[in-house]
């Protein structure tokens, strides 16, 4: 029997400062014991996967050879940048952090996964086949399908995470960001279910009707001229000390900051020098708008931004509850946990030119998923 | 026998958008049990007490009426920021954190106080005479003068909780801005006595001469154009992971930020692309620049910028932790925690104009004390 072979996309930077783009063709090794084979049928390309793929190249520099189905693209990445990519130089990483497909083959011990759909996480996820452990696998239950359970892993757990953040330290509501995209629409799912006050940001008229036809509550506009009183108005009402931000670059997590504070001082009884003694916390779990984050500090000294990171705060959760919240996923696939996506394309189509100039606008909110 | 008279100074913001500084004459009451009133002798302007003093009025708007003894200083506060100040509105605030003076009188139970020169902080102490409970003094060792102790809270207690910090969220080593201050060489000398890494950050040539008079190790000059080689390599040989920022505006803390994460990754061994899993915390402290701060998010993901308050860390320290640090300012106010002045004011000094413009203008690192 002939190996079976796979094709998978691969990012190279070199050390001259270019990126490269390409499809390299794999042997499938042979399933270990509790090993399975799992044929791609579906994984999104999120906004985490594009610092792998595309990291910090000029996508105006793009160029494509090669085949229709066989691209190799090229793009510069500026010099300045190389000194913190030491670590990937000229190493062909493979790319993809979660997908579904169905099980084709499988080692002793998991034979009894063959046929079923599974989602996983875990890297190069945008192959033709992959071979993980079984243990990784989420399986899905009977009917689903590998594109609704495609994005299994970031979005679900990455939604759930913010609520149990919420809870470890000691916040009793959130603000979210971004808040209508599909991450987005979990949360508000979520946060109806286990009660918890949300504040969604959004910043278009048809992003607020998105989160109204989910009876989303607290909903402000950034775009409004009465942005600010919405968001002291939402945080008032709800309370909420702790905001998950996807944009990242700009003002809005400094404005969010102050809205908190405000809120906070509108039941203060007395003048505090330094400001309300509420812990203001912002979280920022995406770069959407890659630009600086500007900080207005105008909210006293109890406040912190930082970076948020799902897999270390998994690790700190513990395995029974990271089960917990797994099979929450599983049960809840095509209701709390459904994807929307926006365009589909094959691998090949995901190194040309309009392709990539359209999914590296991350803002643009369009969705994409590969289908190996 | 006539109360005894006490002048104070005063600053009032109004609901009309005006700031007042003026001088109040008041009575200073009997002593209760367990109390003593001290006459103040010298009592510094911190940048801590500028919030209060001046808070976010412009002082290019000045203006001085009354007589050279009781002058009343009037400034424009931006209307915008009249909301974040409600809780002050119209109210005549005491200032002042620290100082020091002469214990005139006392309570029952305080009598042994009587001649003792002792620090005392806790706000208004920008008075002739205050009343505060013998529990809340720091008694001073024979032969320390009221000028020696007028900043035995602010600086000592901060640097050491800095060194505290430290210790409480696991890093193991310090980065230090506006190095050359005050604060800052007291922190060094924390450092040395406790063998603590330090990295310290200053932007001038005489600051460098200053820090190492004292024998600081790591001294990167931010005005110098290979300022992020010198913090990279400072931040590599410290392994320093914990900012305390007294600038607050600008780049630095970002700069800071992104030294740890190079010098985190020199010894990665594989790329992340999420950034090195290395905690790197900044925390602002001050406002030296008031202008926004700019985070160029270039460091992955493990990262957070907050403000750092000393009370609420105090308070979590514990009283038998605080009782310790107290003594050792105590004991090592002349060496240690010795404090140096640019300029003596007395207190409708306070309130000029000349005064007002030089201090107001923390930038510039000339300290001031007042003596009433």
């Amino acid at each position: 029997m002939t190996a079976q072979q796979s094709r998978q996309i691969r990012s190279t930077i070199t050390a001259e400062g270019k990126l490269r783009l390409n499809l390299e063709t794999t042997s499938v090794p042979e399933p270990k014991a509790n090993e399975v084979v799992i044929r791609v049928q579906a994984t999104p390309i999120n906004p985490s996967d594009l610092g792998l793929l595309i990291g910090p190249a000029d996508v105006s520099s793009l160029q494509v050879s090669g085949s229709a189905d066989d691209p190799v693209v090229t793009m510069d990445v500026p010099k300045a940048m190389l000194p913190a990519l030491a670590a990937r130089l000229d190493e062909s990483m493979p790319v993809g952090n979660e997908g579904a497909g169905e099980v084709v083959a499988a080692g002793s011990g998991a034979e009894h996964l063959i046929g079923k759909i599974v989602g996983i996480a875990g890297g190069a996820m945008y192959s033709e086949y992959v071979v993980k452990p079984a243990a990784a696998c989420l399986v899905m239950n009977s009917g689903t399908t590998a594109e609704q359970a495609a994005s299994c892993f970031v979005n679900p757990l990455t939604s759930l995470s913010m609520v149990e953040t919420m809870r470890k330290e000691g916040h009793t509501g959130l603000v979210h960001t971004a808040a209508a995209s599909n991450l987005g629409q979990m949360l508000v799912k979520i946060c109806q279910a286990d009660n918890v006050p949300l504040v969604t940001i959004v910043r278009k008229a048809e992003q607020v009707k998105i989160l109204k036809d989910l009876a989303a509550e607290h909903i402000c506009n950034s775009s409004d001229d009465d942005f600010m009183e919405q968001l002291v108005k939402a945080l008032s009402a709800t309370g909420a000390t702790l905001a998950f931000d996807a944009i990242g670059g700009g003002e809005l997590a400094s404005q969010i900051l102050a809205g908190m504070e405000t809120a906070a001082n509108l039941n203060a009884k007395e003048y505090s020098r330094y400001g309300s003694s509420v812990h203001k916390q912002v979280y920022i779990y995406g770069g959407l708008d890659r630009s600086p984050t500007v900080l207005k500090r105008s909210y006293g000294m109890i406040w912190s931004v930082g970076g948020w990171l799902l897999t270390p705060f998994l690790q700190g959760l513990g395995q029974e509850k990271v089960q917990q919240l797994r099979q929450r996923v599983v049960d809840e696939i095509d209701t709390t946990f459904a994807s929307h996506y926006d365009k589909r394309l094959s691998m090949a189509e995901v190194l040309s030119e309009d392709a990539i100039k359209a999914y590296s606008k991350q803002a643009t909110g369009e969705k994409y998923l590969i289908t190996p």
